[in-house]
């Protein structure tokens, strides 16, 4: 494997996987006024298509990334809602 | 150009341009106190190495959604730093 492809791969981690903070804050405090409920319904819109895309182009990395992304993504929505 | 790949340049419009209302609402409200750094800085250098990939690979979509969105997303962190 080349250097930048498991750049590529480190990126889609870290993209991915930085939802889980903003995910405990907003659980452990129980207060997610500062958040942008409009931002996280067009993220998850848009993970949802980029979804579609990967399985379209059949690359797990996109498959994968855009699984947990927006899994992550609709935790911080009804979080959201929740604690409006 | 195909289907998928007319909806996998929505997906990164979406996904790019969903930090938009964040950046605004911070703004705004000079508030940002249920925003989560942690996620924003790893997001950062995400976004920056999805940036470094893109160039390696070629690809101007990469190039330009994570050029966009890296830059959005410093402006989340700068509104973090300053209405903490």
């Amino acid at each position: 494997m080349k250097t930048f492809e498991i750049i590529g791969l480190i990126a889609a981690t870290l993209t991915t996987s930085s939802f889980i903070p903003q995910v405990y804050k907003a659980w452990k405090h129980k207060s997610t006024t500062d958040i942008s409920l409009v931002m996280y319904l067009i993220l998850f819109i848009g993970s949802m298509l980029w979804l579609y895309y990967g399985l379209m182009i059949q690359s797990l990395p996109v498959i994968f990334a855009n699984g947990i992304t927006g899994t992550l993504v609709a935790f911080v929505v009804i979080l959201k809602l929740k604690y409006k």
